[in-house]
């Protein structure tokens, strides 16, 4: 049902219809379609969808959306809603929702929901304790197959996932058996034979993105998360790991076009914040493009006896900035999915350097034939060749080398993109084109 | 155990405790330590792996070695190798090898494994049917869940998930239901009162990106991939939808640094490959950046009359190029994510527009202060402040519009980003400046 037809049926009063219609949906599809409903018409719908299915609706619906109907939630819808979220989930809320709305959720969680939340609230930002939560299923090493399947069916409704169990003794980790091997082998199997001993697992205090990452390079579905005793205190799922992935990425990306990363959709950030996420870089980058223009009057003289030098500005500008974040782009990139480490900066350098040479002598020959036939006038052509190839080889050179130094330093890499590079390597592509030209035309 | 720790064992011949270090690591891990070998200790280390595991190693080498092996092997290696791999992995391997290894394989393929392998090579590159795999459980309406887990334990161990399986009558698809559901309910349920019916299905030519978003959308684990006639055919997972989303990521990130992307890492590319990827757009951005330089030429008078017009051309194309590729980045991305579309162009320009004007009025505000604090020239500051008011409205707009016009198109919007914009936007804010200037100074 999309809102039109909703919208439609809410007129005639054709509630019956609705809520047929309605709990014939998915979790996310109804989520989405109480997002675009007036508030009145939001609660109407709400209430007609089946306890579970809203519950779970609830969970993925925006901050405003779920603010909105925890300020009109009697308290049995509350504790009928929050008692269905997972706890990851429920973190989310409580980080999101102001004072007073998180009050009342945490009245109506129980002592041990509330303390546990409490615990996995004070792990910093992005460290995998903040993403993980606790409802998994444990087994025993001295279980049979048939125990286990038993202990699944009473707790497994509880849990994020029954795919993969963890084995513990006395809090310690000590593997991982998949629901696929549980339901494979014969019920007298014991837990013991058929564990994974040596499995992946993360620190709390381990970087969310090291986390996401592990989940891509071994293609798991879920990821114990332990204390620095190797207690096991939650797990990460997949589908956590996947939005870790995306907005790392879209983070990435943000700051690769020198702008600070919005918490929000495109949509749900207001023109202000947008306006201040790009500002800071651009005044420091313009400002910084302003010495690229002071040197440029150095050569004054060069331009009042040769007017079409300036002409070439643009161009090597231009060239030099689009190699540099060719590489800079590549490196980030690579560093990102983990194929390049700080250890590789020689490789890649060399490497670099012979792209830089091919690709320079390239550009070189097309622009220095280019300018030689227009203009008739050889010296010319020979000094946007060479400054060309000058300018490739350093800007790939900067460009390849900034993003693992900052790697190594421990800043982000993604901030040595495109604009800051650019602004760099233009000073450089300026100095040596107008020191070629001099020497060249013996100015 | 590492490579170092590898060849102190294989220099003293513990050919034992290798095969001992070798079973406890897991197959991720053991085809990178592979990786790392000479293709003797590699031979020599594969055959001492056990059959499963070295199969499912296998499966994770990248092309190069898997074909190295695969010339080696005895006909009975490469049929316990292939009969232990799914589907789309022998589908990849097929895809990559030479045309004499590739007959060798699927000479050891029993024959409806080489159909059906056949018919998912006749997908296009990009669609759902390429990335599928056809080991699934399929179950029937009417069967308990005690019959459905019956089937798993006989089935389970040559599918690739059984924890979504498919609710299948005459081929035709018509539900779902979750491994976690049978191990929840009791043994006498029927799988027609679990299964979900209203699903999320893909067709056999849908773009794979499509398939890895709606993945993210809705949490899933696997999606089926049905024909024309809503027959399920095969099933995509999440592994490799998470290969999708991180491939197409990259994709578009080297579009948007201006380069052909790659199918290899970056060190597997050769340099040779590298330049030819990368020179391309380098080439096309290089030649209309002379067209920018070709206006500056027609204003040579007045920049012979006031030489300092000169030194804040890079400031201006600097900023105009980084307003232009924020507002690009942020509708690349957003559309790649499915939060922007087409029918938003509107919404986005009036947005980009406000931010447009709130960003140029503090960098209009601090260059054009400094400039008249540093040079006294009233007239200077005010050419300056109102070139950037225009310069960035103009850059944002065009950076916002290019992406979605692309998409409409079906382009790629990541063509459209810094570099294609930057260059675009230079001949804008050229021509503004000098006309403005021309104005002002009434040259």
């Amino acid at each position: 049902m999309d809102k039109k037809e909703f919208l439609e049926l809410f007129e005639k009063n054709e509630l019956k219809l609705i809520r047929e219609a309605l709990n014939l949906m998915n979790a996310v599809d109804l989520a989405s379609l109480l997002a675009e409903l007036s508030d009145k018409e939001n609660v109407i719908a709400f209430r007609l969808i089946e306890k579970k299915k809203a519950a779970e609706a609830f969970a993925y619906m925006d901050g405003e959306q779920q603010e909105m109907f925890l300020k009109i939630f009697t308290n049995k819808e509350m504790k009928e809603v929050l008692d269905s979220m997972y706890t990851d989930d429920t973190v989310d809320l409580v980080e999101d929702m102001p004072a007073n709305v998180v009050n009342r959720v945490l009245e109506n969680l129980d002592k041990e929901t509330r303390i546990r939340i409490n615990e996995i609230l004070r792990y910093p930002d992005d460290s995998a304790g903040s993403i993980m939560t606790i409802e998994y299923v444990d087994l025993h090493e001295d279980m049979t197959v048939k125990e286990a399947l038993k202990k699944i069916k009473r707790v497994g409704i509880y849990s994020e996932t029954i795919y993969t169990c963890y084995v513990i003794h006395d809090r310690k980790l000590l593997g991982a058996v998949s629901a696929k091997d549980l339901l494979i082998h014969q019920d007298e199997t014991l837990i013991e034979e058929l564990m994974e001993k040596n499995i992946i697992s993360v620190n709390t205090h381990d970087d969310k993105e090291k986390v996401a990452n592990l989940f891509r390079k071994y293609g798991l579905l879920a990821i114990p998360v332990v204390d620095s005793e190797q207690c096991i205190v939650g797990i990460v799922t997949i589908d956590d790991a996947i939005d870790v992935l995306t907005d790392e990425t879209t983070e990435d990306m943000t700051k690769m076009a020198a702008m600070n990363p919005s918490d929000e959709s495109y949509f749900k950030t207001s023109v202000f914040t947008h306006a201040k996420n790009r500002v800071l870089w651009l005044l420091i980058l313009m400002l910084s493009a302003t010495i690229t223009g002071t040197i440029i009057t150095k050569y004054e003289a060069a331009f009042q006896v040769i007017p079409i030098l300036v002409s070439f500005i643009p161009m090597l500008m231009d060239t030099g900035g689009n190699c540099g974040s060719q590489s800079a782009t590549l490196i980030i990139r690579g560093l990102a999915i983990d194929e390049i480490n700080y250890t590789d900066i020689f490789k890649v350098m060399w490497k670099e350097f012979r792209v830089a040479i091919l690709v320079s002598a390239a550009l070189a020959l097309a622009n220095g034939l280019r300018i030689w036939l227009m203009y008739q006038d050889f010296k010319l052509a020979l000094v946007i060749a060479i400054s060309l190839i000058a300018t490739v080889i350093i800007s790939k050179l900067v460009g390849c080398v900034l993003p693992l130094v900052a790697k190594k330093v421990k800043l982000d890499p993604a901030i040595m993109a495109a604009p800051l590079i650019t602004t760099l390597v233009d000073t450089c592509s300026i100095c040596i084109y107008f020191n070629i030209a001099t020497f060249i035309f013996k100015l």
